[in-house]
């Protein structure tokens, strides 16, 4: 009995790990529905209730989502626990502009010492994105972009994992505020002098234009907040 | 059928979370093994494959760990998903102090903006059994303690909780090192310091020595690897 339990515990573990190599090497790409239960049972060739078991350890992990009544898609690359996802939710806008911080100053300080040319071109294509963004739902978009281009120029995997699995909860909130107080950022010429920092390889400057722009995102949740 | 299912799947989440909330709570602590599964099954009115299931998806989120033949134990009270404690188990020396400056900078800093009278005490006391410590392994163990506290002056309880979920993964690597070169730290005059500074209220200078310090843990470990 014993045995058998330890057995099946491993099957789902294999299994859970083979759903991530599929997810990272984007045979599953985030967005999609992933196969039928049938299929999937099949393919790798494991009884209903350890595939679901794994699906169901997915959901937990966040990669995963089950949407009822139409299936199973890809939630994320990366996924944080549940309890990660459940702080995110129930923390102030202060705390979240905070962890931004940290993990964006030193993206951005690694990225000026770090970017290779092809890295360099895609920050200044997003970067022209945001200018000619022509309303707020683009511009973020954008914006997004422009963010993820850097963290992704710092080469560091724990960074660019990190971010892209707080990125979601980090950026919502800040729309909510910049969508109240201003048609675009905080500051609309800080990206460009971030851009312009990278490029010149200066990772002094790149952080410390970091820090004021978040620094101005904290006085405008503040006043936000006094109102 | 269908219904039969998504009932199903809720209860496991509802189960899950009834674990989470009771390992928040310091009900089960860090460490300890979870009552047996008749019990369980008994407390949350499920049967046995919905507390199974609800189990498996927290030794997914690493909140608990099955030991096989002794049963299940209470892991960590967060507990990051599965692709991210595989990414910090590949990363390197350098990504993971790159994390840790990220996030210890700015902990450091908010910390001698915010920290209380009390949390003042228990850095002080957590810097003087650094000090007094006979060997590595109780250094290692006031060392932690001194960082967990510091973090915890910070106020930001999403940096707390990375920090929590982080710290076995950033820190194993760094005893590695120190444990090759030197009897303590990188630098034995930097707690004091950057305690210092966070007693002073001081937030650039507590910043600055946690960059030094781990400037110097990072030319401690590239000269490890040109050796």
């Amino acid at each position: 009995m014993d045995v058998i339990k330890a057995k099946r515990s491993s099957l789902v573990e294999q299994v859970a790990l083979q759903i991530e190599a599929l997810i990272e090497s984007k045979t599953w790409p985030v967005g999609t529905r992933i196969p039928p239960e049938m299929e999937l049972m099949e393919q790798f060739g494991v009884s209903r209730n350890t595939l679901r078991e794994a699906i169901r350890a997915h959901v937990h992990t966040g990669l995963l989502q089950t949407k009822q009544g139409s299936g199973t898609y890809v939630r994320a690359k990366i996924g944080l626990g549940v309890s990660f996802q459940k702080r995110l939710e129930t923390s102030t806008l202060l705390e979240t502009l905070e962890v931004r911080h940290a993990i964006e100053r030193e993206a951005a300080w690694l990225a000026a010492e770090r970017h290779t040319e092809e890295e360099a071109v895609h920050i200044q294509a997003c970067l022209m994105a945001c200018k000619e963004a022509a309303n707020l739902h683009s511009f973020a978009e954008a914006d997004i972009a422009l963010h993820h281009a850097i963290i992704a120029a710092s080469h560091n995997r724990i960074l660019i994992d990190l971010y892209a699995s707080l990125a979601d909860s980090l950026h919502a909130s800040v729309y909510d505020l910049t969508g109240m107080n201003l048609h675009t950022e905080a500051d609309p010429g800080a990206h460009e002098a971030l851009v312009q920092a990278i490029m010149e390889r200066h990772p002094e400057k790149a952080a410390s234009i970091v820090s004021e722009d978040i620094d101005c995102l904290k006085r405008m949740a503040n006043s936000e907040e006094n109102r």
